[in-house]
């Protein structure tokens, strides 16, 4: 295929990218959040002879390959940079560690202004200490095959601060909706550091090879349409405005924001699995470029069932759509059907 | 007051009846979901002498005693049992533990179709098994001051079928849901056996005294919208139209299916934190009763900021409203913030 020799014109044929440029393509494209992981057998094996998560994470060869994997195995039309959305507090100062079985967990975690004022966002700083995320994006770029697109991530300022306040995974995060509502100045500044850094952090996957960045607030979910319009949206404005590429911001179970996160200044926004379709068309008009949505769980399901699912939400969304889960893909989904899902995609044609 | 001495005038000055009836009422009835529990002093100093959280819901007296509790101390027009979902599921045969900053504990699960078969769902069985909350409603009915109004409650078939598959809190829920995926036959049994113990158990609750019954969704949120309307909203259905007294249903994070819940045979919708009263009202009309909905965190706030933003709620649902919070009140809610909360709505007139 003589195109592929030629960079631009390869550059044009990934079809993420085409799609998030609001560019018609024959077929969406797909790509499945957590997609590098415990689904497949080569993650479990490389996983199983290190000494944990971190290591993965901050080794650029081993994070490369791990990301490399699903697009392997796959044939997805991105892959996602292998990290965590907590490396940010870790380069502020806070370091995070991940217990098998329970999840994220801080040691030390923020309690007073002071705690916040001793944290280090300067762009040096910060660059410095996620080096090892620049270093991994280059490789895998340097790796990818042609087509492919390479996505950069990180996580919303306050879904950084729940954890950096909470310390681990909490139903209700009130200790950190409670921070919120009684230290709303040092919230801010919390929020504005988080910001700040996370600015510098896409930046520099920008520069390292990332064609795309991901904002993802995984909490958004918690807060109420005021305390999102005071401590998350303008943060999250912020942060998109600063990205030289196309950006997708996923604010999972902000339902209730859709009009605002629809004058977000991103190319496409993440919806969740228990959003329908029409309704985010509503809302959002039929041109909008919208990733997801499928339940995670019915890849639990038939294989004939999969793409008979799959099928109906390409054909709900209608088009200007990249098709993905509505959440993250669980752990234990089996191969066959993440395999069934991304072929459904891939073999479905917007001209028949 | 004579009124107090003749029972059916005293039934008839019940404001919490009277709005579940549609009936004009000067001001708004209001309690708080989890009122009888850890934010109370009286609570805490009683529970630290017994030996855990299931003595106390299984002794009527003690459960009497808690559940009264709210009402002496904040003043709530309404009392609700102090029990817990998950006596339906042991009241089945799958007993339940509560542990210590854990939550919920299931040691035994199910995981086939013959455990389920195994459960007992008898009317017999159930009624007897559960007779200890029937005898504390007596107790409470029995004590609590006119004016007040008694509520009796239970867990809908989806979130009580998730802890018995998962058998402990869990932030997906996703062996749950493979379970409805994977073995849909099995999951409708489930389910049928847990509507046809709750018919019964609210049975029981009603002949004891509950004025009013609550059917509790907590995990409706996790469910798709084509998920919740075959798993979740037939038995939440039949359930409903069991009950011979009003009826309130909360499908908590169920923001999808809010039209569908419109036409469910209740008297009131909960309405979660983090749904505008504005759309609520747009899809429930103006005469629908609705139940919430402020954001729990709100109580953390300054007393003067919690006034305020009572009233604005009150005023943004306009009436045919009982306020409460958008989820359970939490445990380290200042008690000051909470009896805020209860004066404001108690001191606002629909009159001015």
């Amino acid at each position: 295929m003589y195109i592929f020799a030629i960079p631009y014109l390869r550059n044009m044929k990934k079809i993420l990218l085409q799609t998030l440029k609001g560019e018609k393509t024959d077929r969406p494209p797909v790509w499945l959040m957590r997609q590098a992981g415990r689904i497949l057998p080569q993650y479990r094996a490389l996983r199983s002879s290190l000494s944990g998560f971190k290591e993965l994470v901050e080794t650029p060869d081993l994070a490369a390959e791990v990301t490399i994997q699903p697009v392997d195995e796959l044939g997805v039309d991105a892959a996602i940079i292998f990290s965590d959305i907590l490396v940010i507090p870790e380069a502020l100062g806070l370091p995070y560690e991940m217990i098998k079985g329970k999840g994220p967990y801080f040691p030390r975690t923020i309690t007073s202004r002071k705690d916040i004022e001793r944290l280090q966002a300067h762009p040096d700083h910060i660059s410095d200490q996620l080096r090892y995320v620049s270093d991994a994006l280059k490789l895998v770029r340097s790796r990818l095959e042609p087509g492919k697109t390479l996505i950069g991530f990180g996580g919303a300022p306050w879904t950084l601060l729940a954890y950096m306040i909470e310390g681990e995974g909490s139903k209700t995060f009130s200790k950190a909706r409670r921070f919120l509502v009684q230290e709303e100045q040092a919230a801010h500044l919390l929020l504005e550091k988080i910001t700040k850094a996370t600015i510098t952090y896409f930046q520099a996957q920008v520069s390292a090879g990332a064609e795309v960045i991901q904002l993802f607030d995984s909490w958004a979910g918690l807060l109420s349409p005021q305390l999102y319009q005071k401590f998350g949206l303008p943060y999250i404005k912020q942060i998109l405005e600063s990205v030289d590429v196309p950006t997708i911001f996923f604010g999972k179970g902000a339902f209730y924001a859709l009009e605002e996160m629809k004058n977000l200044p991103c190319d496409a926004l993440g919806i969740d699995w228990n959003m329908r379709p029409s309704v985010v068309r509503q809302t959002l008009g039929g041109e909008y470029i919208v990733q997801g949505n499928l339940d995670p769980a019915s890849l639990y399901g038939r294989i004939d069932q999969i793409e008979k699912e799959t099928r109906s939400m390409i054909e709900a969304f209608g088009g200007h759509h990249i098709v993905n889960l509505g959440h993250g893909v669980y752990p234990d989904t089996p191969l066959d059907g993440v395999k069934a899902f991304v072929r459904a995609a891939q073999s479905y044609s917007y001209n028949r």
